[in-house]
């Protein structure tokens, strides 16, 4: 099997990689945004050089808002990147193509719809379920894994 | 050289690696187990759908059990990621796939001990044993891949 | 195009990824040397075996520059794993090898200023710089696979 973009499985791999590697990657501007926007540092000094002048304040403290985001790119760094490297060694056991597209669709609209039901506290169990389908097909990749190379 | 699991240089990566990070995302499962029995819960809308429903207990707070759990995720994100990129790279240089198992092997033995350590709370330096001699096995890997390249 | 180290473009890819990969598990080691210079531990059982042994000391504390490094450790795991899983997508869509030289040592120029900025806390926006720097770098090589998918 050739690694090229001209393969479709590869392509596929690729384009859906790329989509929810930018998406775990926009969780570092929205933090920095929210840091920004509500003047809560975790750095000194950050906060003398972009915070707020308010007299009184304290430099470092945290803020609700800001740890939801950092939540929601930690529960991505823990999810997406196993994601990549078990997607790699999935595509090199040569699935089906609607196969490998079903799984890669799959997880990447459920890490999209995650990360919405994160960011604006939607109740649960929508968001459980997003993460639970993400993981599902992760783990259904890694099944393959192993039982092609048993 | 070819990508392929019929390469056994390739195999053997793609098969410990697959074992590592499953391992790595059975720490997420943990997590949320932890989280339910405790009824420890890092959002409100968690705790509002799958907490107890014992009166007058703040929503969110932090658990003992559940911060190890995480601490020990961590860990292994912090650890594991660099083995497999490492790992890939080390294959490259075509290592004798003795030396190559052997530090698989090592690497993955290692981490799995130490999740043992983490979650029984073992003694120290039972655990610190088990992080450094993982840690050495993907920097002798990087080492090779450096002089590899030089 | 062949996966090899002898494919320039993966000889540049691989040693620019192991050298930003080691910076990052160097951290991990800064981490465990402040921690056992300041005897600020995360377990019971790691204070209790290496911890000094003032008496009527809590056993597991925060130290504000072990904290320091850990934040800079995880902005590495932020930063560095979409660098190294976009990098190599990008090699696959065959840059020119002066273009793709120059984004990975952009990258791996302004991690380590970022490390430095970071641990010696020098006044920002000088840490800002070399992290944006750095993220424009992989969204830059982000933005070509995507064209080069569509």
């Amino acid at each position: 099997m050739e690694i090229s973009l001209k393969n479709e499985l590869i392509a596929n791999l690729a384009w859906y990689t790329t989509i929810v590697v930018l998406k775990m990657m926009l969780m570092s501007t929205l933090t920095s945004v929210y840091r920004l926007r509500t003047s809560a540092f975790a750095n000194e000094e950050d906060a003398r050089t972009f915070g707020s002048t308010t007299k009184g304040k304290p430099f470092v403290y945290t803020n609700a808002a800001v740890e939801r985001v950092r939540r929601c790119h930690l529960n991505d760094i823990e999810n997406i990147i196993p994601f990549v490297i078990i997607g790699f060694l999935y595509v090199l056991t040569e699935p089906a193509i609607d196969t490998a597209i079903f799984h890669f669709q799959l997880f990447a609209g459920c890490r999209i719809a995650h990360m919405f039901c994160y960011l604006i506290s939607i109740p649960q169990p929508s968001r459980f379920v997003f993460y639970a389908a993400g993981y599902f097909a992760t783990l259904s990749m890694a099944f393959r894994i192993l039982t092609a190379l048993y």
